[in-house]
């Protein structure tokens, strides 16, 4: 069986203005468990803000998202601009606010958000090129602007739902772990930290998502 | 059997400045699994350096270990000054050059290195109160600097190895995923990134290194 390859996209480093830590950790870890390689990739550009993680407050600082994330990839990272479906099999974007904030405008916008042209040439390339596609925590709302009539979950949380049904989505309301596939754009979700989750739960979500984009990978 | 309590001490966030990521992360993941709870705590003090991740370059900043640690805690982390050994069974150091330029100067003085007050008061009131203790990576540089005496592994790192030999300590020659007993301190070792690890392997590292505190904890 060929070794399954990934791009892991990452917001920054940190769940309140970039890459979720754990969720991007732990699907790292699932895709090694699972046989398979992963790159990571970043936009390089300015965070839409900085916020201290101990209090919650926005601080008086510029950080950049690639920059960031290259402390959770231990700087082996590429610009998102570098990418290329054809050299991977799949993609996959874990969750934290960053991606509501740096990689599209959900955070401040809502359903009107507008989604950053390097993230939405990515995603529409992917679906082009046939990669299994995998979104989790708040990354579905990314697929549900992008990607009309998108079949995705989020878990409950019933504001966020409703934007996707704002934004053309089909919402599925999901628990722990679960996933929602969507088959015609082999799209892959599980909310992970859009629950009350602990870490053991995260990666049963991560381990879930990646098991399933290789069977996609395998069956296409 | 009762919840075994662990306290993680994180040294920032970020392999090259702060805490390892990967390590930090994987060691919660092991304790979650095995049934048992965790606290972070970080120094309340400005970071040594922060390192640019993607060029490995010094950035003109300035950053505070504990509010950058509380990226990876999602917010739940205290300031290390509230640390008591009588809430928890065991406390884990994880590694990443933060230990060596944030909980002490060893990065910067090799085996001359001082340790941070802070640091050296929690390590010696854990082994007073009888505390198993983990230290991973880089980490066990601390406890040869602290402990008369210890029996370490930090993996095949020669020059390591010599420091923790100046500083009176004794190194084992450790692969993948090995731990090293010193049963007089109920201190257990890990190399992790002190090799040349996949994620795979870190995962290993902290299953065993929890595995051996929570057996250290039941029989003692």
């Amino acid at each position: 069986m060929k070794t399954k390859k990934f791009a892991v996209v990452l917001a920054g480093s940190g769940v309140f203005d970039g890459a979720e830590i754990h969720e991007s950790t732990l699907t790292m870890l699932s895709i090694a468990k699972a046989g398979g390689t992963y790159q990571c990739f970043a936009p390089d550009k300015e965070q839409a803000q900085v916020v201290n993680h101990l209090t919650g407050e926005e601080m008086p600082e510029k950080r950049n998202v690639l920059v960031e994330a290259a402390r959770i990839a231990r700087g082996d990272i590429k610009p998102l601009t570098e990418f290329s479906p054809d050299d991977f099999d799949a993609i996959v974007f874990p969750g934290g606010f960053g991606v509501a904030k740096n990689l599209c405008t959900f955070a401040f916008d809502g359903p009107e958000c507008s989604v950053d042209p390097e993230v939405e040439k990515v995603i529409k390339a992917s679906v082009d090129e046939g990669l299994a596609i995998g979104a989790i925590c708040i990354s579905p709302v990314l697929m549900a602007r992008v990607l009309p009539e998108v079949d995705v979950t989020i878990g409950e949380d019933q504001e966020t739902a409703e934007a996707i049904s704002k934004m053309g989505g089909a919402h599925h309301i999901t628990d722990h772990g679960e996933i929602i596939i969507d088959e015609k754009y082999k799209l892959v979700t599980t909310p992970c930290y859009m629950l009350d989750a602990t870490i053991t739960q995260i990666a049963e979500g991560t381990d879930n998502i990646v098991k399933e984009l290789i069977y996609m990978i395998e069956n296409s």
